[in-house]
């Protein structure tokens, strides 16, 4: 596997969004990603790949599910992984993000995953620090480990992504999810459809070459992939929505409404799931639901991206 | 060690509960935990036994103590340890714990350890997982490694738990710890009383095979163990008992009590200790007290379980 | 290495201050400190030394930097790490200090750290435990892994302490580093001033061998290390100071002020830093700034006492 990535040659510090990478980029990650999956698999879940590597999870918004990912990622290639979660309550005062990071990068880790409710929070740390370091989401701008995974899940089950018809469903506006894998998908050759209404669609996404739908039924016909976004119940009392029970009845995936989409198509979510509101149980149990297939890539692509930024200098094969 | 253990075969995915189990499996269990013992009185205190496996504690009621157990007993195994604590402002909204233990097996883990209010929910998730699951505490029903620890201190200090006679003291009514010991005292060979005010001892427990008493020195008279259960203060202000003094006045251990018991009895206690209340000091920290060598064996068995849940397929010589 | 450490030879258990140490034993801590530093700009930053053994961080104050340090501190090292964080909130009624230590002990820890808010709270677990203890901080007594770590630091640059001025700046009445640091240097040969408001500088402080300045300008005169010590807003707001503004007006760092100092003299911070108020921007981040290699070198100070602790009984090379 290392070959692959090696013959291309990766070259990047860190991994900051999916809008900068290159098409060649994304598929290096997705072999690389493809190759680590069966690892998990083994008896011995583990390869010594970076050992002796540190690496700190950052988190300044809860998330057990993407902080689990990345540090089983982290273990089952042998790094020492550090957790590090700043609730808002306990930040300390008067010390700034960059502050924070530039006393981590003083202990000398090989890379910091970060979460940040800032857009841009992990650009201005890369530009400062010597470490690598990966956006596990910042603002609603962009989530590209979700991506990777996602557009991961889609390869694996169809072969390719060229071609396809993805329409993503729910509140695009406050989507990193959605902003990332419309990069993504685009840049593989897919054709990108949001679906939502008007309120959670922001004026102007056009420019990034989707097409865009208010009417659930119009926007998944005829599509390869459908993929609900996790809708916030916050957002929806009076803001952007009536309730969530309105929600549900206009854009909620239901068995009824799918036989919109091409056949074998798969439904999607980054998780976690509001069942009953933005998809119904029998959906995201049903056939063509790869939801839990997205959380085992998830790990896969993770492992992928840890190994390519800490092991981007050498060219051994470390396996 | 291992011998003994693959001889008998241990064939269960899941430990759940002592009443579930044999004779003969609670008996493979606290040998295991023997042989395991000595691993941490080692200079280096660890065996790769379990390398490369994933050991997830998901624990949705606060317990530094029995977490910290288990993840002392799988790191001296050389598993690696994922922790997730999941108090209750944080609970991810609309997501099921079927969801939740879902996705974390979609990440691959070998064994997830689960403490949960709702009685029964191990046994749900242990249905639906691929991973092995341990009960680390349900509700008021069982906490089998707790029991698993009683049994194993017992059996050390007095060779066998056959015709012995164990008191359990207090708040019967809401204590998963003495549901689990009476499980297993009883399938041991031992007698089993509860000693306690009416309002905290469930009606019909006489089914279990113990016998009710309401007069602490009439319970404990000619215990060889006497064990006494944490007092949770909330429930003592008015609605089961008058109050935390009269409490300890009629129920407390104390050293001219405990004249009752047998000699060299022990005493224990599952902690953590409200000194003067359930227990006087001087009884705590007294000849007969075996509270410390509970948590000491607590490491062990476990070791002893995550040992033959993960190994248990395998059957060669894993040291 | 080890070699000039075994050589002298120590022999203490635990590490509770600086005040119990002697000049020989704070050069072997330094000079393990200085020899395990290259290990953390390696490739693979890690060596077998502490394998096998488990290091637990017991925090009853939170201090992400601190644990962050010693974890991987220990990592480094090859031990095992358990972290409990103790919120007041979730501190289990009624169990003591000591009772939890003592079941910490029973899963047979190598070494505790500690920190804490009541002063001697290290000494009592050290006293009653067979595991080491250090001292991460107690109450408004000690730190002596940050003294330590400060000394390294200027010992690195200087390339002694023997006769520098250090002057302390800032909140010395409630701050452990400020004593730790009065011990230390005194002990390697420096002279000691501290410089604050009068309400912030405890009386009778001259008995440890420091002078005493109210005047910013004068105090830094001539010195070759200025400390400025963390001001913890909620003490400004009447009580200690009549505001934020007024006190980093009167005893703030500047780029001015600084112009009493020593030529080449070496500006340092505890962290977190409160930029604007004790310290300004641009000499935090200015020439003489060595606040992140103190960070640094807190790092391998924490290998060095983590070594020495629990290397200290043997005495075989463990490199």
């Amino acid at each position: 596997m290392s070959e692959v990535a090696w013959q291309k040659g990766w070259w990047r510090k860190d991994l900051l969004s999916i809008k900068e990478l290159s098409r060649e980029e994304i598929q290096m990650i997705l072999d690389t990603a493809d190759s680590f999956k069966e690892i998990s698999t083994r008896d011995i879940k583990k390869v010594p790949t970076l050992r002796g590597k540190t690496v700190i999870t950052l988190f300044y918004e809860p998330s057990t599910r993407t902080r689990t990912s990345f540090e089983i990622a982290a273990k089952r290639l042998s790094a020492d992984t550090i957790n590090i979660s700043v609730s808002t309550s306990s930040v300390v005062k008067g010390e700034t993000l960059l502050d924070t990071a530039l006393n981590l990068q003083a202990m000398e880790p090989d890379i910091i995953v970060l979460r940040h409710s800032a857009a841009g929070a992990p650009d201005m740390l890369a530009r400062a620090l010597k470490a690598s370091v990966i956006n596990a989401g910042d603002g609603f701008r962009e989530h590209p480990t979700q991506a990777l995974l996602d557009m991961m899940t889609v390869r694996e089950k169809k072969g390719s992504l060229e071609g396809l018809l993805l329409a993503i469903v729910g509140d695009i506006a406050h989507s990193r999810v959605a902003r990332s894998n419309i990069y993504g998908f685009k840049k593989m050759g897919a054709r990108v459809r949001v679906v939502g209404p008007g309120t959670l669609i922001p004026r102007g996404i056009e420019s990034l070459g989707v097409e865009v739908f208010h009417d659930l039924r119009e926007g998944i016909r005829g599509a390869d992939v459908v993929m609900a976004l996790r809708i916030q119940r916050e957002r929806l009392e009076g803001a952007f929505f009536p309730s969530e029970r309105e929600y549900a009845r206009f854009f909620g995936l239901s068995l009824d409404v799918l036989r919109e989409m091409a056949p074998n198509a798969l439904i999607m979510h980054p998780g976690p799931m509001n069942r009953g509101v933005e998809i119904t149980p029998d959906v995201a149990d049903g056939p063509g639901s790869v939801i839990l297939e997205q959380v085992t890539n998830g790990v896969a692509v993770r492992m992928a991206v840890l190994y390519l930024l800490a092991g981007g200098t050498r060219g051994e094969d470390l396996h």
